[in-house]
């Protein structure tokens, strides 16, 4: 078993769970007490983070471990747990790539977190070019038609 | 506090914590026989996935929780935790790109993890176009410099 603390929570005008229209979300990311301010020093100068969330709301009778259809449409193929993003996961982590607006002290403030007001961060990692594919991205139908009104 | 099992770990050759040259390395994710192999079904129509690791050899007098210099180049600024990669970390997560090479079964087989033979795997996600930044990605010349030899 592992352990884990929040390092932070998401301060968001948000708490609406449903999956789409996340284009226009701006939010602040607030590291803890505990944490110094100069844990975020420097990440002005990156123009996107990640955000590695714990998706805290999700009860554990929502958490696939085996394979379904994407949002429960049966146009889309029943696939694998590891093969969608629902947040209904084992361990329940989220994954998201933000735009930096700036940072004020220990306060970053983001745009397109897809998580709610009060869900807690477990990281943020500065975004290097280096680390995002170096080959095409392919990926099925099914998924781009999914992501349509994501970002709307 | 957040608890967490490992779904899988990571099956590879690689057993050097050094921070560079990944870029040959091929390893296999093996989710655990708790999951049903169809938790990976489909995820080969995917070229790219995500990897949440638990950097589990990183000692707790590694954690670093303010701001240092990263890989202790003093050439490079003294900057935050969160505006840096390191492994020492609050929460020790790590979250990586590989390419999908194929999957059998329950064996997933990919080029570009980061991480050692042996270490937890907390989560696996397909990549999707649409999640990746969306605007042109700016960061400082000490993370270029830095990520020099990373795939060599």
């Amino acid at each position: 078993m592992i352990t884990r603390e929040p390092i932070g929570h998401v301060r968001s005008s948000r708490s609406d769970l449903s999956d789409d229209n996340w284009g226009g979300v701006t939010a602040r990311i607030e590291p803890d007490e505990s944490l110094p301010a100069e844990s975020l020093a420097g990440i002005e100068a990156f123009s996107h983070a990640e955000v590695v969330y714990h998706f805290d709301r999700v009860p554990d009778s929502e958490v696939e471990r085996g394979a379904r259809h994407p949002r429960g449409n049966t146009a889309w193929p029943k696939v694998g747990i590891f093969a969608q993003r629902r947040k209904g996961r084992p361990n329940r982590p989220g994954a998201t790539i933000v735009e930096i607006v700036g940072r004020a002290g220990r306060v970053l403030t983001v745009t397109g977190p897809d998580a709610i007001d009060g869900t807690p961060v477990l990281d943020i990692k500065p975004v290097m070019a280096e680390l995002l594919p170096r080959t095409p991205v392919r990926q099925p139908a099914w998924s781009h038609e999914l992501m349509r009104n994501y970002w709307e």
